[in-house]
Formats: structure tokens, C-alpha cells, sequence
């Protein structure tokens, strides 16, 4: 049997104050650092070990890696770093404030944007600073690659691609994987190895720093995925999960 | 023209505590983690940049490479840890108190163990748990590399070999380079790319968390190096690096 775990980062400056993220690459709070730590401890207190480790390149997915592999003592173990589990790009929405995008738009609308499987949010114009290009961490996309906003599906089809190129390898060949990733990478992730209906998909909220333990059969299948930690700290972590004001997205 | 820049961690714990650290893997201080950051802000505020970053697989090295490149906004760029830049192993003395081992065996022998080129320390014996067979993180070397105390000359060896088959590739292939490492390993590269006497290795301390910038030609050998920051700061850390009180090694 394969292993994978996840970690969703936790709170980042934006989500404090309440602002749409997508890859703006904002740094980690003070919670959001406990919370990587947690992770970490609550993987080392339940002896997980990891051969080799994953991140997007933003930072508050980095340093929650290294957070957790510092409580875990695994900071030399291998890390990689890929666009491709990348937060799903927000469009114009990014830098907009939650309060205020409800508020003009409609709460059924912002849920859609943020829970639906197609519904892509409004699209950055050409010229926009938020565009990727002008960054050299994406420097070596092709122009089709970069997004100027994604739904759901779009971040699905560049995680499954990522899964299959990078990790499934890995995992085959008996590799314990840790992934340190987003709230919709990693929904992303489970959609796409689970099949899951639409409706599933608009519930289905990932805590923060908790580990999401996936196992995997030979064919690195999905057997079963479980949250680990104490079931009461799990619980409170998947309600402020499911509170838009909590949601570091 | 070519550039890579180096850094050496600053204090660790065991540094605080005076003894002989080499491969044992203990934590930076909170003075370490300000002057790992330090180094990051001189770099940036003299405008470098990077490709990529290597580190050892000591945790005092990684999180120098991760203080540094968090300063830098470059947490992104791949990064490769690799136990070729590890300190050089100090056999039997390492965990022993630099002040009782001069004591014991004069200043001049410490002195020799610590700065010449061909001096193994003391080995450690079969069945001695600072050996590095029983760490996971050596699992993949062979035998005959698991070291039981290095000369310089045996570092210079590892060391050289890392330099020709990971660094010089990408330095040629035009990709600027950060390595950050430990005061022996940073010794034997110099000693490898300048061939220095012995009589100038004996007296060569690297300053801790101040970058160290070697230009390079097309055939990537050394046209210059210097340190880079405030001349007073540069000067200052060289004379603790010049005391073995202050020396992390």
C-alpha cells in the first residue's frame, strides 16, 4: 500500500484581510505558521516519514512545507516546487474583498466562482499586472499554459497532469509523498482521482493544517483518504473551512 | 562572465555550546537565523539574483539557503540539498568542547586538526553512533563514502567532485548559482578551484552569513572573489571567523 499526504496552508496577509488570492504570492501570518507546525507535529506524533516533498512556488505553500519537514527533521529530503500545484488563478478577482464582491455580485454568484467545477471568474484583460507573464518564476510557460483566471476544471487538468507526470512515479517506485498545496489544488486533487459529482464538489471544503492521508493501491489508486489528528481539532478546522470568512483562498 | 555566490551559516547551537559540530545536525540560534538573513538582505539590496540554490542536507545550511532566499523573494527557484557539502566530518571530536580538547592535547595540534590540509582528526571507532551509516538521509552512499573523520584534503575531494558534476553544468548553462554551506566545505572549494598553499589555507576563515561572490569564466574558473556588503560588517566578521570562540565549524 502507497501513501500520500496533503497539507492545505494556512491563514496568509490576504485571507486576514479577506481578500481574493489566487497566485498573488502572499506571505503566511502568524496563525498561518502555527498552523503549518501543527501539521507537522501531528505528523511526527503519529510517526509519518516522507521520502521526498512537493510545494507550488508560492510562499505560503513553500514555508508550510518547510515548517512541517523542520518539526518532522526531514528538511534534506528531496523538494520540488511547481506551478502546477499552484493556488487556482482568481482572474480579476484577485485583490478584490470578499465582503465587497458579495455584496455586488450576489452571494450565489461568489459561491459559484468559488465552489463550481466550470464557472471560470471574470478574466484578467491583457495588460493587467496580475497577468503571470511578467514573472520569472513562469517564465518558461508557453503562452497557452499561462491563465488569466481559472475554474475549477482548468486547475484539475494541470493537478492530474502534475499527478500523473510527477508523482505517480515516485509513488510507485514505494516513495512517501508530502504534499504541501491549496485549499483548490488540493480539491482539485480529489476530484480528479475520486470522480466526485458537482454536488459533492461545492461542499467539499479542506481544513488548514490538518494532514489529508491518502492511501493508494498498486496502481496508486485511491483505497480511502482520512484527515489525521485529534477528531475534535479535525472537526473545528473543517467548520472554518466551510466559512467563506475563514477560507484562505 | 559566470557568478556564484556562497554563504556559510552562522551560529548554531552547538557553536554556542564550543564544541566540535561536523556532521552532527543541530539547529542555528536565534543569532544564526539574523545572520542567514542578513546575508539574503545584502544580496538584495546589491540587486543579485539566482537560477537555483544547493545546500547541504544539515539543517543549519537549508534553513540559512531558506532565511536567505526568503529575503530575496526567490523561495521559488529548485533547490538541491546534497550531503557533498556537508561540514567535514570531525570523527571522535565531534560533540567535545573545543576549550577541554585544546587543554588536552595543546593548541597547536587543534589548530592543525582544524585548519591544515592532510590531518584527519581522530577516527571514530565501529559501533560508535555518530557514525553517519545508521542516519536514512546517507542511506544511498556506499560504504566506502561514509566517512569515520575527513581531512581537508578528503572534503576538497567530495566537494570537487559536486562542484564538476552539478554546479559547473548550470553554471555554464548560464544559470546563477547559490550555495549555501558550512565553513570547511566553503574552505575546500576555494582550495579546489584556487590551489592555494597550505600556508594560505591555514589562515583562510570565511565569514559567517556574508555572501561570498566568485566570478567565473566561459571554462567556469575563478577570475575573482569577494565579499559583498559594508567593508566595517565584512571586516568584522572576518575577525570573529579568525577566532576559534567564535567558529562554527
Amino acid at each position: 500500500m502507497y501513501r500520500v499526504v496533503m497539507i492545505r496552508h494556512g491563514q496568509s496577509e490576504w485571507n486576514k484581510k479577506n481578500l481574493f488570492t489566487g497566485w498573488t504570492d502572499v506571505d503566511l501570518t502568524e496563525q498561518g505558521i502555527e498552523e503549518a507546525k501543527d501539521a507537522g507535529r501531528i505528523l511526527r506524533e503519529s510517526d509519518y516519514s516522507f521520502d521526498a516533498a512537493f510545494a507550488s512556488v508560492l510562499q505560503r505553500s513553500i514555508k508550510t512545507l518547510h515548517y512541517a519537514l523542520d518539526e518532522l527533521g526531514l528538511l534534506w529530503i528531496p523538494e520540488e516546487k511547481s506551478w502546477k500545484l499552484n493556488e487556482r488563478h482568481y482572474g480579476a478577482l484577485q485583490g478584490l474583498s470578499k465582503p465587497e464582491t458579495t455584496e455586488k455580485y450576489g452571494e450565489e454568484q461568489v459561491h459559484l466562482w468559488r465552489r463550481s467545477l466550470s464557472v471560470r471568474p471574470p478574466l484578467l484583460e491583457p495588460g493587467d499586472n496580475r497577468l503571470p507573464g511578467e514573472d520569472p518564476r513562469y517564465a518558461g510557460l508557453a503562452p497557452e499554459e499561462l491563465p488569466a483566471g481559472e475554474s475549477l476544471q482548468d486547475t484539475i487538468r494541470r493537478v492530474g497532469e502534475f499527478w500523473d507526470e510527477r508523482v505517480v512515479p515516485m509513488v510507485k517506485d514505494g516513495q512517501h509523498i508530502l504534499i504541501a498545496a491549496h485549499g483548490n489544488t488540493i480539491r482539485a486533487l480529489i476530484k480528479f482521482m475520486e470522480d466526485l459529482e458537482e454536488h459533492e464538489l461545492l461542499d467539499l471544503n479542506i481544513p488548514t493544517g490538518v494532514p489529508l492521508v491518502y492511501e493508494l493501491d498498486d496502481d496508486a489508486k485511491p483505497i480511502r483518504r482520512f484527515y489525521l489528528g485529534h477528531p475534535e481539532h479535525v472537526e473545528k478546522k473543517k467548520r472554518q473551512a466551510a466559512d467563506p470568512d475563514h477560507d484562505p483562498d
